[in-house]
């Protein structure tokens, strides 16, 4: 899916990116800069979550929500408060 | 509703919270405990922003993702993204 | 000192913005403009803590990490690191 | 440095989990349980930065607060305050 290969493909330049912090340490560079690159990586991994998360709610959670087994409903709610609360750890 | 009367609960307790925070400048202490405690007034934040969510979850957004305005239904949904986004701060 | 009388009127907004979130509640307002007002209220708070800290470094740090005491240096410097990890969250 | 070289060690940790993260989208896991591990990952670099800050403060600070040059004492304790706020995103 579309969605997919855009989160795909910005996985594999946080991992590039992971690896550039990884050459810096190697190269002692100054600790601040290090430490602003991995709040770079960190803000690419949010934008990442909320693509996933995007794409949950209008696939998922539809089918959950209008689905005829409100377990399954109840469930599927559930998991997207906890996602919220996770992201701002409660 | 339930659920309100419990969020407006811990909102008294924020502001109750906030005004310790303020004497506790007024006196002096330690800086570290004043951030400390800031940091204690935003974890209960968190835990009212996502109590609102749940219940937002199970009322507002089930009635929209069952209705027949796709728009309503969308807008819903980019909402709970958006959310997840400004807690996030991509 | 005049940070701390800028920290402080800053929390007496907080107070007033945290009565108008009730108030909100009360009215029955839509769950996600409190939600959204509420991450104001943290996004004031996050300034708060940073002009607090900023102070204590160049006061009480200061002085810890030129003074004579060991302890009390290591005290201080290990305090800020644990400031950014509850702040962080690890 | 011993540090250094844990932090390195995490940070390979983390390329690999970012890589499995890669697989599970590939492999069409449930999003909820890859949005989860994408936190995973960022806990852990929250790990990483607070660890760097640790042997920042303890080095680097400590020189540029005993040393003598006013302007390079300012930048450095200014640069605290600045990863903070990053990290809180004021």
């Amino acid at each position: 899916m579309m969605k997919h290969e855009d989160a795909l493909k910005r996985l594999k330049n946080v991992e590039g990116h992971v690896r550039g912090i990884q050459r810096m340490i190697e190269e002692d560079k100054y600790c601040i800069d290090v430490i602003h690159q991995v709040h770079a990586v960190q803000s690419a991994l949010n934008k990442i979550s909320s693509m996933i998360l995007d794409d949950h709610l209008n696939t998922c959670l539809i089918s959950a929500v209008r689905g005829e087994n409100p377990d399954e409903r109840e469930r599927v709610l559930r998991e997207v408060t906890e996602i919220f609360e996770a992201a701002t750890k409660v």
